[in-house]
């Protein structure tokens, strides 16, 4: 006879497919959803299958959007667009409530070690954006590790023909970080790219 | 605008009732179930909805159950009951292997600091079961802390009487702890229990 009864097996095991949970913290879980009212259980499952079915890519940036054109694309400033990663880099960078240019969601980076190459990426949805004109930026945002920087590079060598200005954020030792614990690569970084104060 | 667009937004919210689930976290496995098929998607929900429904307490022992008497309860040893304050505690017990008895589940434990009293509890339904015979032994095993001591302490005197033998699971030092780190109170339990060997 198993230790869990069916319905509790089958939910755990559904909870370890989340990131980080593993046995303990899926019973966990299953335990509180066991605890909850029926009406709270039934809109939290209700909650994923409507996010699974209304959550969709957005036609221009690729961002998630519910409607065919995200909000972001409909109002904002369409001579800046700002390269990610991903749709969580957008929510990362929207948290500032600084930057009022539109997104370009590239769903990946080149990685030629996991067989991504630059057609497995959106960016020749980014050229065809810029081709049709009005884009004076391109901010190259993509993680500053070897893929991310690689990514920059090329979409940069393939944009400056069409005469935008490409630019990538800037690299160097976190605010409230210390010296003494920088990692070589960044205090490197942050070295050769001085600025005159 | 929000950061969030409704549907994700909703999920992340669902997410962060979990225990220990904060908006960080949340918003991981928000990212996880829109990424999932719609087939896994919808399987997640579903086992969700599912435990809520078939999942019942046993009539007999207040474990869960999917049937009105749970497998422990119909094929085991009824001659030893062992006493705990939650479900979860008889799967800790239950992946053990060893314990050949079935369990009274008390939900609760006697804390009159929350205004749980005894009657607020499964007590009067173990006193039933003790009464209606052929029981040998009842191991008291509610956690080692003040509200499962007492409850240990209410019920063993409720239960004697009926001649039953009762006993109460052993404290002392974790096996691979150390004395150096072992706190206080378990280390005077552990030396006025100490065992001739």
């Amino acid at each position: 006879m198993d230790i869990f009864i069916e319905p509790i097996g089958r939910l755990i095991n559904e909870f370890t497919k989340l990131p980080g949970v593993g046995k303990k913290t899926a019973q966990r879980y299953a335990y509180k959803i066991i605890n909850m009212s029926a009406e709270e259980a039934a809109g939290f499952a209700n909650a994923i299958l409507e996010a699974k079915q209304k959550v969709r890519y957005c036609s221009v940036c690729g961002n998630f959007t519910e409607g065919d054109v995200c909000d972001i694309c409909r109002t904002r400033d369409k001579s800046v667009i700002c390269v990610v990663k991903e749709p969580k880099d957008v929510i990362a960078l929207e948290k500032l409530h600084e930057y009022k240019g539109v997104y370009h969601v590239l769903h990946g980076v080149i990685s030629p070690m996991e067989g991504i190459g630059p057609n497995d990426i959106r960016i020749k949805e980014l050229l065809a954006r810029v081709n049709e004109g009005g884009v004076k930026e391109v901010i190259m945002a993509t993680n500053p590790d070897v893929e991310g920087e690689a990514t920059a590079m090329y979409v940069a060598r393939l944009l400056k023909p069409l005469g935008v200005n490409v630019t990538r954020l800037a690299h160097g030792i976190p605010i409230g970080g210390e010296l003494e614990y920088t990692d070589e690569v960044t205090l490197s970084r942050a070295l050769s790219e001085r600025k005159s104060i």
